[in-house]
């Protein structure tokens, strides 16, 4: 399973039951959140998701509403006696505002949390069979987006076929899965195709949340399966969308278009729309890209 | 009207669709905030709560449960263009922490905010009609409870007797009401209680929110109309309440007859008991103190 949950699809002032952003990512047996707005916890408790299973943290910037709700999520690991290490990824300056926060209960945090401060562009998290890595946004301060990529899978072993193979020996399936060729003490070769297929082709998401409309962004995630791109404003108000470092549903998909992506995502709606005028968002990107999905809080996202 | 309306009443783990601590105190055309848990902002917008009448917020300590959404707060006041002065009282070492919040936005905030802090038990604001005091309270870290209480009101004139002393200025009406007696210039007095009547007595309000059970904050609130009290225990987890610097039912209900409160509001539930365990609360209560009601989410009691 790879996918995303939207806990948060509102811009920074809560409106219309929408919240601030937060964004679940579940990945083989691991969650990853993107941001962490104010009442990301509680929006946790409504959706089911278990916040023990988190063990990363990527904050894009320094705005409350992507970062004002980190501190309730870490006490209230706290107080559920979490063990478990976690890591937040997120601009140098939010390190002291957790310390004192922190430092102001007098208690120690039950489990060790590791600040990793983004210093530029660059790979966060490389694990075997993913990474998470970041990429430079523009935003009135500091931000960053997020591309999360699971690796090349081994290939798959065609059992039928080879089963006519018996000279392979077990022991050299994995490197079978790996691409290699069998060579035979004989020399003989067994071309790696003729026993295996290939397994379905990697996935990866992107998250590009609150930045001023920047080509350059799709540079970093060419071939995307998902992206997830702001789309604060309708097409009509691009000035200011411009003003406020933002985007608009337009701009958003052309991100997509040019990144080549396969499927977009679009929310952070601002506060002046109430939810009836929600389906222009998803109809007009959809002019510029083909497949645009509104993210709405609550509802996960195959990636 | 002299209101108090409740948008949080449970203890830090949020559970059950209850939130952390705030309340809403109305008095005349002020209002004012008791506590900011995670979540308050969207709990005014729940429940109609106009953020930008609030002049004073108080903090009574610094566990997230009760501050974590003041920073969202202030910065949806900062959207909406507020220009009003806002005032803060709150322990010391939440400043920086608002001040490193605001920093990372990079922009000024539109209205000038006043951080009070909190050093001591005594007078925080001390306006013509009420006041608000803070006393200490009990709890692992640095805490205070709150007193909200309306000033003597003036006496009322009595329309029909005042008819019978024409001789009174109308000038001197003011006078009157301030309980003065009227000495005409020939040395004839007319007693103050021949012309006016009592006003209806002033009324109180105290807050006291995370505490050991602790009968010297009875003390300072002697006679106060309605007492919120933390009750986030039942009676048989005294030992529980004690380890965590709580209370129980019962030992709330003590505070509020020991005061001589005429009414008693508990909240602060425990995430263990689920909302069909609530009534236990005032049950239990009520064996100490008759007058008891529990603290619900979006109910406004009278003081």
């Amino acid at each position: 399973m790879f996918g995303v949950t939207i806990l948060g699809n509102n811009s920074a002032l809560p409106a219309y039951d929408r919240h601030p952003t937060a964004q679940v990512i579940t990945l083989n047996d691991g969650l990853f959140l993107f941001d962490c707005g104010e009442g990301t916890q509680m929006q946790m408790n409504k959706y089911k998701i278990r916040r023990s299973r988190i063990q990363h943290i990527f904050i894009s910037h320094l705005h409350g509403d992507h970062y004002f709700g980190l501190a309730g999520l870490l006490t209230s690991m706290s107080l559920s006696d979490r063990k478990a290490p976690l890591h937040v990824y997120a601009p140098q300056d939010l390190e002291l505002i957790l310390k004192l926060q922190v430092m102001a209960y007098d208690t120690k945090l039950p489990y060790d949390l590791f600040f990793h401060p983004i210093q530029g562009a660059g790979v966060l998290v490389d694990e075997p069979q993913f990474s998470v890595s970041c990429f430079k946004v523009y935003h009135r301060i500091d931000a960053w987006g997020f591309l999360i990529k699971e690796k090349r899978k081994p290939r798959k072993i065609d059992a039928e076929k080879a089963r006519d193979y018996p000279a392979i020996p077990l022991l050299f399936y994995e490197h079978l899965q790996n691409g290699e060729d069998y060579i035979a003490p004989d020399g003989t070769v067994i071309k790696n195709e003729m026993v295996t297929y290939a397994n379905i082709p990697p996935k990866s998401y992107a998250y590009s949340a609150d930045t001023i409309f920047s080509p350059s962004i799709a540079e970093h995630i060419q071939g995307v399966t998902m992206l997830y791109h702001e789309a604060t404003y309708l097409k009509d108000l691009e000035e200011r969308a411009a003003s406020r470092h933002h985007c608009t549903t337009v701009q958003a998909a052309t991100i997509a278009r040019l990144a080549g992506a396969q499927k977009l995502l679009i929310g952070h709606f601002s506060s002046q729309y109430d939810n009836d005028k929600l389906y222009l968002f998803e109809e007009e990107a959809k002019e510029v890209f083909p497949s645009v999905q509104l993210a709405l809080e609550g509802v996960t996202y195959e990636v």
